[in-house]
């Protein structure tokens, strides 16, 4: 949510700026024309619902405020992987959506194709692209573990996790610039790494390293195994935002039009979010490791983010210190071309 | 499943005949064209899938056969109800279909626009169009009962809702109007009451009164208030084939290019497919008993599918009869002109 409203006014003003309806449609008569909008890695709402109202509202007022106004009608494709709860994201659609737009679910990973060629005007990821597609087998295959993240300290690790994030954003620019028409925009919103610093030292980073410790304490009182403890690791990588950039232009299919890193939250502010819920911690990483760990009881899950709530409370302090640097939030409108 | 395996060939055929790419596509070049189909009450499949790859196939087909072989992409639409089970419907996609399709979900009654205009290149709604938006007001409003469902015994029911049907038959060919690219095919299969039959002397409506008898045995045995029993009604209505046909031309935006009447199962066949499952009735009606009866216990729910059971094997040959008619399953091609 909170990262929608900052998105917002960005969104709007790339949509103002960089938005040609007139070249995206160059053959419309009276006819009716259908302008495509698609959110990659939706979830269930109702952020991604805030986020599409807020993408129609701007280019509706781009086209009202153009001399020739067109008969748009808009088809908004809601993308997230095959095991996402659709129908919890289906019938939590706003009551309005109806007369504002067409609503399709489209499930699958958007690492691959998901939509026809040259089918898409507009596309949209929000805090999604660090899901790396898997955990690279260089990692698993290894068995070392020091922690279950990408930490800038073993340079095989990070060179393993860098790796497969460079392959995903390839398969995932190439999908893109299949589907989107030319001139058609894909607004990114992605949390960076600082310049030059490693996962281990930013305060997410360390929220994650807590997490570690809890699933050693589970193996210390041998309710999972050492074995599937040392071959967990979270699919996640935080790129630099160089690095983002460099994954975007590199083919030549996309020009990035406008890129804003926004000001991180205040310790305070990531002191709240990450407290509000060791829930929302739960409700990214449950899932993982009940598939990494199958025969893993309930009452395990239960207790590994019992103890992360109390781990997070006694460690407040070393998140927010000054040592540890913030995640950038950074906003990237890229255009098909 | 049978319903899918008889029309496969049909569907097929009419595809062959009817469909012509070129005038569909008039303006392509080198670059790649999207053909766009959508099944219309899709249920969670598995038919849904077998149907549809026959509807690709057919057009690959004619492509394949054709001077100008046009390099299409397809998008497949799967349109239920907001309350259908997605989720399940997405998990069984065959993994083949990747490749082949590009899949969609679309929630949303298909008594209402469901696509943007000039969308949709072919559209198939099987053993769906039965299903009416809602019981008509004035029988519910009316309160006296003898039979859950239309039978021709009573003027003003058959009239409520045989005017319900009109008025979403309407509403539904009205919608379709609108998706479909001029040139694009409906295809429609549906059940249809032989000619001047009434609904009791059909097979089904045998079945679906042995059904209004359970009801009114849960309601003797005090399980459901008589009040509740009295204002049950089944949102179904099967139309006369004639009746079908006219709702569908009646606003000259469709031709029918096609109509066949199949052979009806014999008495053998439809007492094997009833007694498979009462649980298939069950299927069928128990989200609209627990709908309807709102604080019905899941005994009592179990009641009614035992006794159903029971009263089904007790009534198999007043079924098979030669006094009670088979419905007529029609096949209709539609072009939107």
């Amino acid at each position: 949510k909170i990262v929608v409203d900052r998105a917002k006014e960005l969104m709007q003003e790339a949509i103002e700026h960089e938005l040609d309806l007139k070249s995206l449609f160059p053959l419309s008569g009276n006819s009716s024309i259908t302008f495509h909008v698609a959110d990659f890695g939706c979830s269930i709402g109702p952020t991604t619902f805030m986020s599409v109202q807020n993408i129609l509202e701007a280019v509706n007022h781009k086209n009202q405020a153009s001399t020739t106004k067109l008969p748009l009608e808009f088809q908004v494709s809601f993308n997230d992987q095959t095991n996402n709860d659709f129908n919890t994201l289906f019938r939590s659609l706003p009551a309005h959506h109806q007369g504002s737009y067409f609503a399709a679910g489209v499930p699958g990973s958007f690492y691959g194709r998901l939509f026809p060629k040259n089918s898409l005007h507009l596309g949209s990821i929000s805090s999604s692209l660090h899901w790396i597609s898997r955990v690279p087998g260089e990692l698993t295959a290894a068995g070392r573990r020091d922690s279950i993240q990408c930490t800038g300290f073993h340079e095989d690790v990070a060179r393993a996790y860098s790796g497969q994030f460079t392959r995903d954003m390839e398969a995932f620019f190439d999908a893109r610039a299949e589907e989107l028409v030319a001139g058609g925009l894909l607004a990114i919103s992605a949390l960076c790494l600082p310049p030059a610093a490693v996962l281990s030292q930013t305060r997410l980073g360390v929220v994650f390293d807590l997490v570690g410790t809890c699933l050693a304490d589970l193996a210390d009182l041998g309710l999972v195994s050492e074995e599937k403890l040392k071959s967990f690791y979270l699919p996640m990588y935080y790129p630099q935002a160089e690095e983002l950039e460099a994954s975007i232009t590199k083919k030549g299919c996309f020009s990035i039009q406008k890129m804003v890193k926004m000001a991180p939250f205040s310790p305070e502010k990531f002191q709240t979010l990450i407290q509000t819920p060791a829930s929302q911690i739960r409700v990214l990483l449950e899932a993982l490791i009940k598939q990494h760990f199958k025969d893993i009881t309930p009452q395990s899950v239960d207790f590994i983010f019992e103890r992360l709530k109390q781990k997070l409370l006694e460690n407040m302090d070393a998140i927010a210190s000054p040592s540890t640097s913030p995640h950038l939030e950074v906003f990237i409108l890229a255009k098909r071309l």
